[in-house]
């Protein structure tokens, strides 16, 4: 049993089916460890962890959750947002292109005509946010990347110097995107300082709830659910969930948006991270990639969790099948429609400005939603609501969420 | 003052800001009515109108919105939606891809070794897409097309006969997109049929409300919200979704996603289509294009009502600033914590198993979700919830929500 | 031996150099036989014939020459040809481009823009050569496009059926090409007829002496070496040649530049045509294709051949290495370096002036050649010209060419 | 009058023509001077030049034939030929590929899988050449460099620093190039010291006489004309000729090779340098350059030269007008069909072994050939033959080669 697994007495459902999805995939050893840098080669196949925290502050975590890896591109959507708080979105936008490739991992992707990379989330992209971090000296601007990376993750984050010299020495693709983007004045001075920075920006490690923490607090709009602080200002937080949302998995976007539904940026050390916008942060690490450069076991946990649990941005609620048995307002108290009597005579005390919502049957998220827009609805007539809760039998994602030892409480 | 504007003796708030919107852009004649068929071309550059529809039923609509046009690309995800049904995800992903081209609206774009078209939006795409409709015959393959189109429209559509035999008569490039397919062994017979069937779907006449409806239709998770008529799968219209979101806007899709964010699609003749799923359904129509091949005040409007109501997929509530001004249990009830009295007494009528959440302040979907979240998470140990909503002051999307004339009531 | 292998009573040096080559290569059987039409997938992998055509009208033949096939993309230099004669160098370029695309020999290849093909090599470029036949009907086109093949053949010829409609009932890929053309407006009618009219010029039965003859038909400047029918106006051979050198052999256009060095077509169906400009033409046949389309053993024989005789056009002359041993003029001939004495005596006779030439060593056309050059600058001031022929003791080109049995006399 | 004009003291007709022809363009001032770097756009768009040189050391030039220029991209196929002797040929089509790009000349051009340069004659396939320089050290490599150059211009040639320095300072785009080559293994080291010698090579200062000069030597068959020197092996002459032929015009080559048909090399300082392989090297030097970086005036003189005197590679001779007007051999010596008498004495003297060709009309290299050819045929059973030149008229490219002022001679 992993060490994130016990939480209390009593193993949570969430941590239950955590470490379920973890054995179902543990001996799952398909793909290839990244070999682009002598570093990256040493990872051990088997390593796998996988972590969610919600936006209030729960995580749950399981197998190698703890384990340290270089973030690489996962870096990407959170240099992408430093670069929108330091100049704005309409400069950063003069630079760097918000449409997806539909090239690999590893294609250069500038505008042919402008220069501009095509999106921030491809190698030169990032370069070019890079070279959009404030500070007037290298060291100024390292350390804004590193203070700045430090409030998602809720506590200090170093660099792996090893990789990082590693990646200095090797990266030859990325020296020539840097000099494309000098050559097309995306950056305005020498690259070389700023690609060392980005040698380093891939360099800082992580673990798999550091990018389940991260991701969560870009569900929380920009603040961290764990340590309240403040990572990124709420206006910026939708452009970089749209840039991961349509260009994080490089040329699998596509089949992402439809089998997971949820922006997500992942990297060739095999993180994945995923965001579900109020809700929800995960962070899954595993080395062993596709020829797309994506995790494989990171993409088959994200599937299972988004289909599990219903993330899909798009997973309609089934509006049809109401969870509203009857609903009835004050005025209707006195008929002997209503039941039980403690309620007849709890509203007539209330007064006539009050609704009673008689819920029944499954409950989901997207069920109950109804309900709370029905409600809001009422907000300016009403001046109470009543939810009677008593012939609701089960949930969906309730099954985690409506339980009393829910991870989603 | 247009044809939809009265619903009622009181103005309601929605049409209101339509009316304000519809005026604000009515005089912006930027862009260029289509040329590529001559029928298109007769398009006056003056016609605009706009429609929303909730999931619920109601339509909002201003400006031209009863004026007939061809639906022409906004047929796509309706067609890519009935090859779904007739032959399940596999069968279709094998034929037609999920990634974004980033390429043109009239680009070709099919893989170089499968011959596979990227996606069902473009051209290509929609093209094998006609092609997998079921039906023995043409006219079979005619009717089942046009009365899965009537489902989601809510009434039956015709064909315009002029616009289709110009299609037929101009369309070389679809001519030429038909024998690669065919080609490729995307389609598996004469293209030419198919490519007849796909010109009539082009020139199927809707109007913006039949936009909405048919959008709402989808953000119902495939139900019609004004007939109760299922017109898909549920378990498709995520699929349906999420190419929209990735493809519809062509190579616009970027910055569609950031500045918009709700799965759309466009068409030539200057029609936009976009969801919000779960919630509602917009159409505009303006037949001034830009140079993608996009509504320019299609776009313009979009852009406003996401904006306005804060329906942009990532907009992100902000959970930090609770509405939640106090929440008690019926232990709680003989302190004199509790107010009003009226509360305290109804409490103690109820019982032990109940919680009072007392809301405060400026209530948004995002920010009552919470709420909803955690009564859900007390469904087991409570049987009533009381939302006293006596000190709520304001909303957001709640600006339409809240209101008693509420159009999302 | 082959049918072709006895000229005479004494074999031709040159006929046993291409019976040896023959032999050389019977056994290389490597590639495969086209199979995208039915018809072509029939071909027998061991065919094999060789022929030469010089412009004075000698043939050299071996192997499978006389057995036909049909001509596919080596109609493609002369149909171009046909639409320059027709239409003048300026309006066919309007509607065809002359760089070469790079692209592989099914690449569409259009300007994305004009919608021009790049070249009439390619497909797109082929068809659009043949849509600038002359003539009124159909029938007329087609009588003009065999009337002109015909003159370069030296005879008539006639269209496979069978492979006709084969190739239409499969020729999606050239259908759909024949719409972009339509579109872009390089085809100017209904394209299906064109397409057909095309699909019959690739259904053209020749043999590999046809091909000879037709590449020394070039190779003469447009006069058949054989009828002395002039096949093509002198001013359009040059434009003819020059797009059968950039980008006759689709993306191996390169490595054949470098290794053979000589204008040259390949087809499907096994064949390849190569033209010497002003000194002979090689048809070469054998279906077994690489994976770009062209004949395995055609370009093995090619390159055989070029080496051999040193045929590439940048074969420069040694220059440096005369081959004049001695040059006196009749004011020089009283002195005693006049060697024999019949040429003192001969050159007292013939008066003053005059130059005498002893050549000495290995002559080859390049070295002959300098001579030559001298010669002509003498004219105006010499009568005579003596080329002392006895120190010549062999030859190059001229193994072949100065042998008492010289093909090439 | 310009300083080339005066050889002695008649003007040749080569040298008239010449000055007609600078005469003819000199005013013609379209393009613009190239500004990528601050030194180029320093250069006057008057300058004009334009030198002939011929395989047997003549040299005609007018205009400003002496003015110093940056040799730019005409460097490269002679650091081509250098790595082609420095490490054979197979090496060197390992590491840069011979197909023409079909790109603009700014373009990269990388083989997308094996990350190898399309052709040496784009940046960078000549990169890659420049890392393939031989040397222990830079400075040798240096030396090796110039020493090359040197031979091929006959006398010593020196970079222009403020060029290099310029080019070193702003060449990103090169920088890229340079590290995309070592990502692909092209380049084995440390990029930056070939990029260096790269830029140094770049900058060396020709002028027009020297680019003639240069491609004399190519034409030469790699002997210096004037020194006698040979600065490449023979067997690589034909390789560098043929990718000049198919690649040194940029995405002009299709165009170039129509209507003027030489391999040549353009360079954004104004030159361009063509060689007719076994004649001649044209140097032309008009810093103004179209849209695709070559030198407007240098085309326009190169396609004039070409058509004035028929040096299009394909410009086919007319072999059907022969200019043998008889030839008889010593047999028919008696006959009275022998006229002057004095040739009959003299071949009575000569034996038997002879033959007379006499020669009639207009005279051409092409038609002379057919003579040589018929000599060359008769050079084992003639020890003598004679040509009989008073029935000559005129010529073609006899114009000049064969007057007595004959630049050609």
């Amino acid at each position: 049993m992993s060490e994130g697994s016990i939480q209390g007495h009593v193993l949570s459902p969430v941590l239950e089916y955590l470490e379920a999805l973890h054995a179902q995939f543990a001996d799952h050893l398909e793909g290839e460890v990244a070999t682009y840098i002598p570093e990256l080669a040493k990872a051990n196949g088997q390593w796998f962890g996988i972590c969610l925290a919600t936006t209030d502050g729960q995580i749950y975590e399981v197998g190698d959750s703890r384990r340290p890896f270089t973030i690489q591109s996962i870096s990407k959507p959170f240099v992408y947002a430093a670069a929108l708080e330091a100049h704005g979105r309409e400069a950063v936008l003069r630079k760097i292109g918000v449409e997806p490739s539909g090239d690999a991992f590893n294609a250069i992707s500038l505008d042919p005509v402008s220069g501009r990379p095509a999106n921030p989330m491809i190698n030169a992209g990032a370069i070019a946010a890079t070279g959009m971090l404030p500070g007037d000296t290298p060291d100024e601007r390292y350390a804004h990347l590193l203070g700045s990376l430090a409030r998602y993750a809720g506590h200090e984050l170093c660099v792996d110097e090893a990789v990082y010299v590693s990646e200095r020495e090797t990266g030859f693709r990325n020296q020539a995107i840097a000099f494309l983007l000098r050559n097309a004045g995306v950056l305005e001075d020498d690259p070389l300082p700023t690609l060392d920075l980005y040698f380093q920006q891939c360099s800082v490690l992580v673990d798999c709830r550091d990018l389940a923490i991260m991701a969560a607090t870009l569900a929380a709009g920009g603040v961290n659910p764990l340590t309240g602080v403040r990572a990124l200002d709420a206006d910026h937080v939708e452009s970089v969930l749209s840039m991961m949302g349509s260009c994080g998995m490089y040329d699998f976007a596509g089949e992402w948006s439809l089998s997971v539904g949820l922006p997500a940026k992942s990297g060739v050390s095999g993180g994945i991270l995923a965001t579900l916008p109020g809700h929800l942060g995960i962070g899954v690490f595993s080395p062993l990639l596709d020829a797309r450069g994506n995790s494989v076991r990171g993409i088959a946990v994200c599937r299972e969790l988004s289909q599990r649990f219903g993330l899909h941005l798009f997973n309609v609620p089934q509006t049809g099948a109401t969870v509203i048995h009857r609903t009835y307002s004050a005025d209707e108290v006195s008929s002997n429609r209503v039941r039980p009597p403690a309620v007849a005579a709890a509203l007539q005390r209330l007064g006539r400005r009050i609704r009673v919502y008689e819920l029944a049957g499954a409950l989901s998220f997207g069920t109950v939603e109804v309900v709370v827009r029905d409600v809001l609805d009422k907000v300016n007539t009403q001046d109470f609501v009543i939810l009677d809760l008593e012939r609701v039998t089960e949930s969906d994602f309730a099954a985690a969420t409506c339980s009393p030892h829910s991870p989603f409480a």
